[in-house]
């Protein structure tokens, strides 16, 4: 279950004061809690790449070098996808005969031959990008909603999203097919993977009638609340069903909240720095809940250092699976801190595009590189850090710092606002820890070709596979590719 | 249970990524946790006297005068204390006999006339000011530590803090009173009230040999694991009495974590904005939770605005003792809200020294004033924000915006980030609403003459009670009163 731009402070149990989300703190007491869970990338659709290769977008294509450190996605415009090179969780997961589907946002190139059913899984409900919109059908198409291969309407339009009243019920639609998915496995007693993942609290956020206006947070809050609910459904399900005992569940986020876009369009990142599109904590730091009655230990809080990319190599390992052994995989089985509790040791990556910015090793984190966003962005009133400035951290101008790398304690300082002094024996310990396993990293790294350079409005969500018989066919605009400009 | 700068995000159940405070966390469990709870003040003597009076510290004369704005405490220079006009909550469970003990920081006035006993307290262990030190006795005096009326030594010197390690065994001595008056009144099946206020989260902060290192957040995580396990205690031996069915407990902090000190001697506000001395979230934000296993339902939320002065009236209540009916009281009895989760309709009152800053009404709140700190102190590199920043709202000049407040809305933007424009319906109509509110306040108000004007060298704990016994007895200097200085 992958949130979308869902932030760690978002959930009663990681301290946001109105306490509205019960299904997820009841599955944290009744599972285990991660308070140390990273995305692999700041931006959605390569964290989303990273949880389903189990390797950092770096090595599986999804970035891009137009300009130095830039986060890059997939809108509708972008000519790459997911490469035939990687191989996808639900590819691997055929091998012991499980059923799989994606529920929701994908977000790994919406071109025919990137899309889920291409690459592994055997049901779709859901759109291929982020639902921005309602746009005019002349210069922008809306972004369609697939069922399976075939697109069943658009946003906006069959799928009515309200950006007024913020009222939609897709969310409800989203709940219903993956109820539907689970129970019909479990009726044919079929092993499954359900990836869920709805984008309600991706601006501009929306919930469904009843939801709208319950929540103490406004309009983000009433989103988050039927994503709550939803979750609770979902897990009662399998009780109900009688395989909540066989059956690993993990709730967590693409990348932290998107603090830009204001209190009434995103949520938050509790007592981290900035959010979404930046290597702070607040960037990539995110909610995260494993369950698994019987097996998972109740109640437990596990400070291991985990990441997205551990799913995949965590649900292989479930599913009896052997992950590929012809590449490097960035993900950890996760297996031994889930059932006996362990500690891994092991890095945490902060990636922007091609640059490693940053790394997190125990409690410690060194900066290489810092940059919130450019001055030109932040002089037009795009703040990717509001309220918050650490002189010299949350710096406007990408600025190097590898040779004096700022560390940061983040047990004694979670907020990243004071670096540890670099005459202190600490910092030098630390930095001499964090050279070794920086030089190990880049020494073994060999970046992918970038998907995410070349775009082209001929690209763009005209005619998907379906629309003839719905009657919503578009003419795409001739094909003029240029580099696609990433301005952070 | 009154904690000594321990900060609203420092809890575990409040989102802090350690998670090392299971006591309380289990307290929440077992009891009612407030996440909109209130100091009376942003600073320690002014709460605590609030927590005592049921008052505010503007009508309970725990304020100065002596410039605009200023937040004042009582350090060892202060002449005054609390005022005889005032009546101290043991002071009227006296009429139902009860027992009361002090353990920890009183805070109200070291001179004779103004010390516990004196003020309707049976025993007191502890100390009248703050453990800063240790000082050069020609100088300044350290700290005396009173059993009862009699000084039993001084801080870092019979009661010693190791302030290079952080190491003392106060806390122990604090828990080991606090359990054994318990007891003893258990035995003698008296009630009793104990306020159990210890300080070792307060700069510099300490632990005992056992706990010291033990926290992922360093040293003052060492001091809140000593507290929460010592609270864990407490209730335990509530429990093994048999008395817990018949004890209101209440455990909460009297001001935000001190951020201006860094994160070796200071905690977490969470999502708030600033800390400690301002009238902002994270000055006056606290921790709280109510316990009575069998009249409180477990594992609730309250909403309820609620504060320290609030401690007064409900315990009052609780014992069947009926308020003073002579003046205006602040604090509301929650006797409803803890035993029927009803909410009740009421104001947070944010005040710096005589300055009502800010009001909070719902989720709404109005700053009519803003200040962080001075120029020269920011400038001199004391930060009452450090890596917060909100431009126009933590300004470094005292602020009036009473014809425009800043209004914020809590429940979507806690941290106090986004004011909401002016131009708004939302604005216009709160506004309103606020003005009325503060009108009514205003109009009631009758200030008390402020207590902590004056100050003199000769009145520090040169020779408290007890001093000959111990041979401890120093010399004062001439008296030359001053007025104190206050400079935020």
């Amino acid at each position: 279950m992958l949130m979308d731009d869902m932030g760690w402070g978002d959930l009663g149990v990681f301290g946001e004061p109105s306490k509205e989300t019960p299904s997820l703190d009841l599955m944290a007491a009744q599972g285990m809690l991660f308070p140390n869970f990273y995305a692999a990338n700041p931006l959605c659709s390569p964290s989303r790449a990273s949880l389903l290769t189990g390797r950092l977008p770096v090595r599986n294509g999804f970035y891009t070098t137009n300009a130095h450190a830039r986060n890059a996605y997939t809108p509708q415009e972008i000519v790459g996808g997911i490469s035939q090179d990687e191989i996808l969780l639900p590819e691997l997961l055929k091998n012991k005969d499980y059923a799989s589907k994606i529920v929701g946002k994908w977000h790994l190139g919406h071109r025919t031959q990137y899309l889920p059913l291409k690459r592994g899984f055997d049901e779709w409900f859901g759109a291929p990008n982020c639902h921005f919109g309602p746009y005019n059908d002349s210069f922008r198409p809306n972004i369609p909603v697939y069922n399976n291969s075939e697109m069943k309407g658009r946003y906006y339009e069959e799928f009515e999203i309200n950006v007024k009243t913020g009222e939609s019920n897709i969310t409800q639609i989203y709940l219903e097919e993956g109820l539907d998915f689970i129970s019909r496995q479990a009726t044919a007693q079929r092993p499954f993977f359900l990836y869920w993942a709805p984008d309600a609290t991706h601006a501009p956020v929306y919930a469904s009638k009843h939801f709208l206006g319950k929540s103490q947070r406004g309009r983000y809050g009433d989103a988050v609340m039927e994503l709550d609910y939803s979750i609770g459904q979902i897990l009662e399900r399998l009780v109900s069903l009688g395989i909540h005992n066989n059956t690993f569940v993990f709730f967590t986020s693409d990348n932290g909240a998107a603090v830009m876009s204001g209190p009434r369009q995103s949520g938050s990142n509790g007592p981290f720095l900035c959010g979404k599109e930046t290597t702070f904590e607040g960037g990539m730091r995110e909610p995260a809940i494993a369950w698994w009655p019987g097996r998972i230990p109740a109640g437990t809080v596990s400070h291991q250092l985990g990441s997205v990319m551990d799913l995949f190599s965590t649900s292989l390992s479930v599913a009896g699976v052997l992950p590929p052994d012809d590449r490097v995989m960035d993900g950890l089985d996760l297996s031994p801190v889930l059932f006996n509790n362990s500690l891994l040791d092991r890095p945490i990556f902060y990636y922007r595009g091609n640059q490693m910015m940053a790394v997190r090793i125990g409690q410690y984190k060194a900066h290489y590189w810092t940059w919130s966003n450019s001055w030109e962005e932040f002089n037009k009133g795009i703040n990717f850090c509001p309220g918050q400035e650490v002189p010299g951290v949350t710096t406007h101008t990408q600025e190097e710092h590898t040779m004096l790398p700022l560390i940061f304690h983040l047990g004694r300082d979670p907020g990243e606002r004071f670096p540890i002094s670099v005459l202190s024996e600490e910092y030098e310990e630390f930095v001499r820890r964090a050279t070794a396993v920086v030089k190990e990293h880049q020494e073994r790294l060999i970046p992918a070709v970038p998907q995410l350079n070349m775009c082209d409005a001929a690209v763009m969500n005209w005619s998907p596979a379906g629309c003839e018989r719905l009657g919503k066919c578009l003419k795409a605009p001739e094909s003029k590719p240029w580099k696609c400009d990433w301005p952070h």
